[in-house]
């Protein structure tokens, strides 16, 4: 299934005791269409506050149902802030997160003297101006294949903390929710990763740090010398991405998984 | 002033009893500041859902303040979901709403079978396909001068129904707020004639309506005769046009007016 939800009206993706999260919605409402338990595979967690404009999810059903009927049951029992905008029927091998072999993550700064209005949950509001040119020469260094372990939370628990990004840019305009927009691709993302990865740029936007310190902060892989972590509710998840040779039904799925805002293209 | 405000955290621009508005909200922060009354005026009022990206609005201050603190203090005040992007001193003679002579609204529909999430209090949900090339046929009779008696709520109080429409543009893409946006500029707007021209043309869409049939509609001069007034929440003032010449002071102004959103140029 792809996935949007709003973060700001859960305490993250994965279930936990007395909190509303997304996965436990998702289950609750498998449960009531079907009858039966469903378990909900994410393709990873994403913190409280975090957003999604196309997460992927699996489930094993217990038995044969319409698809389309069961979005629509699914949205109008998820809803508000959870959509179910496809879902598609893969082979029994796939799975949400270990199939996964990439992601796009977005994080939005608002770099305003004055607060965010339509955003106030979907952005970081940093007053001071931002000086976007270091940020962009700060965020070449962390192209490519590096050890993230400066860039990880203390709790996570990947058994390697060797990641590739692919790309980072940056897009600097004037939507209703942003200003500055942080869009990286890559391999996979530690725990917190695209968040320190962000606050590490703020900070060198706020001439806090210089562009070429990132290199030895990678080298250091001390959590210590990188920046504070962004706040989760700047952070989309925007594509995940699978092998679609070995998935041709994903196909389907990507094609409704339109980019959120022409904007950044 | 010029202001951005949450349209779903308020009934409306104009104070009432019992209620939360913008204009309340802005005269009790003002208030606090200068320990005086302060009355607000805006260039409109906006009904109960709509927002507003660059509203413009206009006080008398019982005394000399530093604009810059004010802006902070008010910001701070105001917030959650209004903001004051800029503030500059105007002569006597300039009132928000006499000396406007035209204005930009932009109205928001989510056109797909699943719901909105980032945007459920800022477009119209349409499940329904939509003809987007008959809606743009449609629009294009409201270009011109019009007696729009047709698309004006019935407890409208203007004093002529004739307007000025100088554009209506389309525009289709996959922003994570809309799918499809209707821009309308205009010498002014009828109330809820920004709303009813909207309806009209989702019923357009959605085959219930002929393109054709506008100037039909619009001779008759008849409310029933068009279609229902689209959802308030889809709503947004993105400008307040002034004459530049007399009011030189406004380009400042209008220089920290940002397009809300450049996927829309």
């Amino acid at each position: 299934m792809l996935l949007a939800y709003d973060g700001s009206l859960f305490h993250g993706w994965q279930v936990q005791d007395h909190c509303i999260t997304v996965q436990a919605k998702l289950e609750e409402a498998l449960r009531t269409v079907t009858q039966l338990p469903v378990k909900v595979y994410g393709s990873g967690r994403t913190d409280a506050g975090v957003h999604a404009l196309n997460q992927v999810a699996h489930c094993d059903l217990p038995r044969k149902v319409d698809l389309h009927e069961l979005q629509r049951s699914l949205n109008a029992l998820a809803a508000p802030g959870i959509a179910v905008k496809a879902l598609v029927e893969v082979p029994p091998h796939f799975h949400a997160r270990h199939s996964a072999i990439g992601k796009i993550y977005r994080y939005h700064i608002f770099n305003r003297a004055y607060p965010p209005v339509f955003a106030r949950h979907h952005c970081w509001w940093i007053r001071a101006p931002l000086d976007a040119g270091a940020m962009g020469r700060a965020a070449a260094h962390f192209i490519g294949t590096h050890d993230f372990s400066a860039f990880r939370a203390k709790e996570c628990a990947a058994a390697t903390p060797v990641r590739t990004l692919h790309r980072i840019d940056f897009a600097e305009g004037e939507w209703a929710d942003s200003t500055l927009r942080i869009e990286m691709e890559g391999s996979g993302f530690l725990q917190h990763m695209a968040r320190i990865v962000s606050g590490t740029l703020a900070a060198v936007g706020r001439g806090r740090c210089a562009p070429e310190e990132i290199p030895n902060i990678l080298a250091s892989r001390e959590r210590s010398r990188a920046a504070m972590t962004a706040p989760g509710r700047g952070l989309h998840l925007v594509r995940v991405h699978y092998d679609e040779e070995a998935f041709p039904q994903l196909r389907m799925l990507n094609s409704g998984a339109c980019e959120p805002d022409s904007g950044m293209e």
